[in-house]
């Protein structure tokens, strides 16, 4: 095996700075190696040095991301961050290694939870909203009551009265789960209950408990040791915010500068909804206001203990009602957040393929849909995330796992935000039609796959939606809220979730070691995770599959293995 | 099949014009499908209408390159530049599309012939130079009998007389051949033998015959029909140049700040070589004074009729001693040489992977080393442009082509230089250690592959090095002087060659058809080319191998085909 990924052996220091050394090495029994660095436009040829366990370079960082591959001449092989190749790859699978700043060391491999506050837990019933009490989208608001499924018809408009408080009665139950961070969907007032359109970004909603509510909570969530991020909604705000309703009025107010106004009046929103005007960053006013200034909101929540931002819409910010400078856009949030909270961990939605934002050295990572949850539960459910049918073999999706796992930059592969699910598409669980033995197996994959992998709340106790499979939807079917009455909760799946975590918290190739393929059985994905000389094997077989172990320890069963095993549903093996 | 690629069916205009429609089509028997497009950074979903022979949609080129794939719901398929696949691809398997400017038509599929001027033909004795005339790196320069082989030691000191004269007499030569363009390594004064150290950027070197040389060698291509395309070297000057002199002589000279010093006095250079003082495009003077300003040699030669530039070293060109703002530099150099004449074909040196600049809608193409020449020469000699040992199959090559043509943004796919040597590497028939059989084989592949072919003087007659096989090397040895002693002609692989410029010339697929990979014997590559329904397949085989073919003719023996064959070397069979 020769192995480079992103691990103290590897990487020294592990985010060097920028035009300092760094030296790199491959962990390899080849005596003898080349290092190819792509530097100016040109792919250097610098020998490397042998060293106990391997081979190493020390170099200058001359930019960032650094992008390289090695040359084994004994073994003919180039060593790429696709695996072995014969011929010179293309840059696409030279690693990619970024210098400071890069990912905070707290995110590294940990453990979130997301919440959608609204739907979570009713600390406190005297900040509901009453039923009727504004209109939105020209209709009432309405109250429901905590057990009642949610409206496909009324989405945005019911409300069930969840709030901070609520979180923070819930601690003991998510440190139980052993939850180490929070991502909380937008808290700022706004009319719908998704919060996705901001009235006042400065101050948290009364509805969910003010800013007193706030700081209780994240003072008692630190004081536990845990870390809360937020949404941050700098793509666009709602309609009914001030700024906006200025501009509307009057279009010479430097209000108006924000926003892109069309020729026929219309103007820029988020994917056409004129509830939602889109953020032009074009705007010096805007970039000031929002991003960049001392009162910027991206500022101030960090200033307020706020541990990092999930940034909606991340690839659409940009200028003109485009994304045009988008990637800048990112590096000054990214930068900003940073100047206020040195250990920020900043994040985007990034719904898509997030490669090129990432490498571009903006965010230390992004909502891993496209190249985890996707290929994932396309496997598992046969169909897409759309709703379409689709036919994905195991080795197909892994080899969709792969392929944008080996296209991160070192650093960024251990802090992508991996899920199941979210808010914003259909719950795994009912994408699986309820089979309790395929949702474990994905909520294992979840737990031994590199990155800081996020549970949706109410993943842990397999939380369902109540339409029915044939009426595809997410929003707001995944948004029912969080039963505490015990007796609904599936209590074996909480027991296998936090025992995952917990094995992933005390194993640290599972926490933070690297990816490597692993021969499967048919219909199964298999793969290695590796961490300065500890192996840990993980197999995940729908059906069951025979195989054959080293010696090595079932994680979760604690057995000693070797020769002939079967696994059926999730195999984990710490080889001995 | 489901196929999508640069063809009028598919894609038309063919070069849109940005913010203009552009109707694109996917040639296929399914009957409903989806457009994924990305845009502004979210993938937008569109559906496709279904038309005779497959499925379309007309929309603005937003951007340029767009990006995007195909779902084909039924199928259960996207189809992306990478061929079929049953999860959405990363963008890097998107298919780019580049709006206007593209590359120029005369381009598309060309055959070139590179002559290195000092050794192809010496036409003109009288302007010869003679041994010993001037000193260069320190030792006097020597005047080599036609007849004598390089000479290792002296490399860049060794004249052989070829001149421009000689060229314009053997274009009846070239024309037999085929060749419907030139590409020639820099013309400028110099004082090596290579003149990649310009001394003089407006006049050609008068030992080449000077500028009524050059003038009559034009007219006398045009008038022919054939295209001429010039070395462009500005990256880098000699240090002779009087800008250089004036920049070491006097710090403060506007023509100082041309040169990137370092505070040591040393100054930036190509590769470390301080006789080729590199030049520094973060001053305006020098931006002015080689690309853009008027007299600027990128605009002066495309004036005086060439058609085109061979950037050297173009992935190095920038600012600072290093590639800052190489993109944008190439960018600039591409307007200007289209504004001078806009049918210029301005392609790059690009050594290594020349992907992310190429979709940077910066060049009409690079010269494809990275990813057509150099895993060719490697899975057919075992060993790589450096000389390494390496081991490549058949399947693993090709794995390499596709790779790399899937890569390239559709237009581009047309006009990559392909080639198998050339002046800068060791020859190929060397390579393959004189191996006829096997060099034909080679030939063969680069004459029915998707690009602009590039034979290098003296591949057409099997010119080989005299070095031996264990002194790796390519400059000087690769620039043997062409023996116009017919006598020392592989007649064979002369008629082999014209053959099949031939055969390429007047069939469409071949000439400009996409590509598809086609199921290969092992040990063998097989790839279709394919052009508005027209389909070639071609089979390269080292060894023979059986085949299964559908009717067919045996383009290179008229044959009509079907069932069973066996190919040893090249196949090439038209669908019929």
């Amino acid at each position: 095996m020769h192995y480079h990924d992103w691990e103290p052996f590897c990487v020294s220091p592990m985010t060097p700075e920028l035009g300092a050394e760094v030296t790199l090495r491959v962990r390899t029994s080849a005596k003898a190696g080349v290092l190819l660095l792509e530097r100016f436009g040109e792919v250097e040829r610098r020998p490397l040095q042998a060293v106990p366990d391997g081979l190493e370079i020390t170099l200058p960082m001359h930019a960032s991301p650094i992008r390289y591959c090695f040359f084994l001449p004994e073994e003919k092989v180039y060593l790429t961050s696709g695996g072995p190749s014969s011929t010179m790859p293309r840059y696409d699978r030279f690693f990619h290694l970024l210098s400071a700043p890069s990912v905070p060391e707290w995110a590294v491999g940990a453990v979130f939870y997301q919440i959608f506050p609204d739907r979570f837990k009713n600390g406190d019933p005297s900040n509901d909203p009453k039923d009727g009490e504004w209109i939105y989208m020209g209709q009432k608001i309405v109250k429901k009551a905590w057990d009642d499924p949610v409206d496909l018809k009324i989405g945005p408009l019911q409300h069930y009265g969840g709030d901070l408080e609520g979180i923070r009665q819930a601690l003991g139950y998510l440190q139980e789960l052993g939850i180490e961070a929070l991502y909380l969907t937008p808290i700022l007032p706004s009319r719908s209950n998704h919060r996705y359109d901001g009235l006042d970004y400065l101050n948290v909603d009364p509805y969910l408990g003010g800013n007193e509510a706030f700081d209780r909570l994240v003072a008692d969530l630190h004081a536990h040791g845990l870390k809360i991020v937020l949404d941050g909604v700098f793509n666009h705000i709602g309609d009914a915010h001030p700024d906006f309703q200025k501009a509307l009025h009057d279009p010479d107010s430097p209000e108006a500068s924000q926003f892109t106004f069309h020729a026929d009046g219309s103007y820029a929103s988020f994917m056409g909804v004129k509830t939602l005007p889109k953020l032009d960053y074009a705007s010096p006013l805007a970039v000031e206001r929002w991003l960049d200034g001392y009162h910027a909101p991206v500022r101030h929540w960090l200033r307020k203990g706020a541990d990092g931002w999930r940034l909606d819409v991340a690839h659409q910010i940009g200028e003109g009602g485009t994304d045009r400078h988008n990637l800048e856009l990112l590096r000054l949030i990214h930068r900003n957040s940073r100047e206020e909270n040195p250990e920020a961990f900043v994040f985007g939605e990034l719904f898509f393929d997030s490669t090129n934002h990432l490498r571009a050295h903006t965010l230390d990572g992004s909502m891993h849909y496209h190249g985890f949850a996707n290929p994932l539960l396309e496997w598992l459910s046969g169909r897409n995330i759309y709703g379409w049918e689709v036919e994905v073999s195991a080795s197909e999706a892994w080899q969709t796992l792969w392929d944008h796992y080996a296209a991160l930059p070192l650093q960024i592969r251990q802090t992508m935000y991996t899920l199941l699910d979210s808010h914003d598409v259909p719950r795994a669980f009912w994408r699986l039609r309820g089979d309790v033995e395929l949702y474990k197996m994905a909520l294992g994959i979840l737990l031994t796959f590199p990155g800081a992998p996020g549970l949706y709340y109410g993943n842990e106790i397999a939380l369902n939606q109540s339409n029915p499979y044939e009426v595809w939807n997410g929003d707001p079917m995944c948004r029912g809220s969080f039963p505490w009455d015990e007796s609904k909760w599936n209590r074996e799946v909480l027991e296998w979730t936090r025992r995952l975590i917990h094995l992933r918290k005390n194993t640290p190739a599972l926490r933070r070691g690297g990816l490597l393929p692993l021969q499967a059985p048919t219909g199964a994905i298999a793969y290695k995770r590796v961490y300065q000389g500890q192996e840990v094997w993980v197999y995940a077989a729908p059906t069951p599959v025979r195989l054959e172990l080293p010696p090595s320890q079932n994680l979760l069963s604690g057995e000693k293995m070797g020769g002939r095993a079967v696994v059926h549903g999730l195999g984990v093996f710490q080889i001995t």
